[in-house]
């Protein structure tokens, strides 16, 4: 679970989210436009804090990525009637998505820091061009102006969404080094750091989506938020399958990685229950990546992978149904491709 | 300037700040309470995440220290009315003062890792103990906490004055990596990092009290607001004082600490002002700390550390005249207390 989202939606080297191009597509010009207005305003905050100091803020938010957190923060508005129709309305919209983008930067920052990660998006880490000083700093200057935008927005709820969920990251990555080697870790316990890493802020995205929208309804932020949470889920449960399954060439890393890292994910869970005699396993006897490698190989041959690209696949069909029950297709249409592109990535 | 503020403050090896105890005393049964609130809320909050999640969140905060920035926020709320008269009016104000503290730690334990401080409050730090991953996560939930809490307050403006705060830290410390060994930095920029890395969090602190009370206003919360950047600012130029005048017994560190660690403070700026051979000297060429103390007694002994005192005093008596501009005598009594004990503790 090193390669924390961003990476693997961000890096062309672990696979795209393809679909994610077809959604921009489809959205049309006011999409594209509010996408163009977070950048910019992506790249004006972090240039704003005055060279050279920010120049390693900015190098991480302008170094790309698909923005799928963006993404969501701008379709769950539009299916909730869009922003209201005023510079301000569109402006709140836009701030929104950028903290939300903002606060995933700074998380990237710290846990490439944490994990040793060299690079990212195809460039060096800030921690390993910098030093891991600079990049404390440098992700907590990008966690601070994330809720210096939103606080713009005026709107408690809103940074009461946001703030909750930055806890969750901040609580998955002490839960993941608290649980490092602890082969004994178990389905619940691997669920709830996925909750914490990753689906928080998913959820968060959508909620501030929805209390930027004209027809926002705390109803329909709850409707929303339970819909991002498991595409969060699914996502990390997907990406934890592609650690183990590789091909490095899709990946650009060895398979097992974060198995070698100490990380007990899905896969290793699920084979450990199929097979016993993986169940006294110790991850903490992998010494290198190729006896991490072959620890895959026997994870895949229990089964284990097929068993856990079921459970995600299940998690995103719940998602979808969720959606029907407050949004009509028309106003869900883009947010079921959302919940298709992350499953189409791992087909 | 490496020892920030809360060591300083707190630890009685590098001088307590005694004045506040008296604050405490003349604040009277209600000061006490609020402040006995704020440190049972700061347990509650890190306790909160789970344990043994929160364990390193924890004990930082429970180590204790002198509490000022709460201080101020509850003084600030006294000198403006004082929080509504209403349960949920104490609550918020509470919420208000364990924000800022939370902040503050969350910058202490990454102040600490970046610093390669091995002890703070006479404890290990959460670096040294836990290691720097560690200290990274657990900075970065006290961070996110503060926020949630004070999301609850449903006040778009305290968060802003927070955030604001909190990306002034973040810059400082950047700013203080990028000058490090930079012999040349000058006086503007020295205040400039002070105005980052202290004085914002004391205005910040300030600005939210005033926010939380009934008589608050905009006006208002400029006025404390400016004040309280001033006495951090004294703060710190006497806490670089202490670096170099000691003495060790006093200080708990050896003199010329900063200067060892590359920052260029005050009173080194001074000296090269009045002391022409000082001013081609070069940190970098400081090798270990016996030859930090002898550029401390080349500093000393050009006068330098007096006309930084004098200085420091002249920034706080501004402070005081500002605050009796917008407040009475009756209602400045206290927060004039503090500025005179962060005077007190360099005499």
């Amino acid at each position: 679970m090193s390669t924390v989202l961003g990476s693997s939606v961000a890096d062309g080297s672990t696979g795209g989210v393809d679909g994610l191009d077809a959604i921009m597509a489809r959205g049309g010009r006011r999409l594209r436009e509010r996408m163009g207005r977070t950048e910019l305003h992506l790249e004006r905050v972090t240039a704003g804090a005055g060279a050279p100091l920010a120049s390693h803020a900015n190098s991480t938010i302008t170094a790309g990525g698909k923005r799928l957190r963006p993404l969501l923060v701008l379709l769950a508005a539009e299916s909730a009637g869009g922003p209201p129709d005023t510079v301000e309305g569109e402006e709140r919209l836009v701030r929104a998505s950028v903290a939300v983008e903002l606060v995933h930067s700074a998380t990237l920052v710290h846990d490439d820091l944490i994990d040793g990660a060299q690079l990212r998006r195809g460039r060096p880490t800030v921690a390993a061009s910098a030093g891991p000083l600079l990049a404390v700093a440098t992700g907590d200057l990008l966690f601070s102006r994330a809720f210096a935008e939103l606080a713009r927005n005026q709107d408690a709820e809103q940074l009461r969404a946001l703030s909750e969920a930055s806890s969750a990251l901040a609580a998955g990555e002490l839960l993941q080094r608290e649980d490092a080697y602890a082969s004994h870790v178990g389905l619940e316990r691997y669920l709830r750091r996925c909750e914490l890493k990753t689906a928080a802020l998913f959820e968060a995205a959508c909620r501030l989506g929805v209390l930027s929208a004209r027809d926002g309804s705390i109803r329909l932020a709850e409707a929303l938020g339970t819909f991002a949470r498991r595409i969060g889920l699914a996502f990390q449960m997907l990406d934890d399958v592609l650690d183990v399954s590789g091909p490095v060439e899709r990946t650009g890393k060895s398979r097992g990685r974060d198995l070698l890292d100490g990380t007990v994910t899905l896969p290793f869970i699920l084979a450990r229950e199929r097979e016993p005699e993986l169940s006294a396993f110790d991850l903490s006897a992998l010494e290198n990546p190729a006896q991490a490698e072959a620890l895959c190989e026997r994870i895949a041959a229990t089964g284990a992978l097929d068993q856990a690209r079921e459970q995600a696949l299940t998690v995103v069909e719940q998602a979808k149904a969720a959606l029907l029950t407050v949004l009509s297709d028309g106003r869900s249409a883009l947010l079921d491709m959302v919940a298709d592109a992350v499953v189409e990535r791992y087909r």
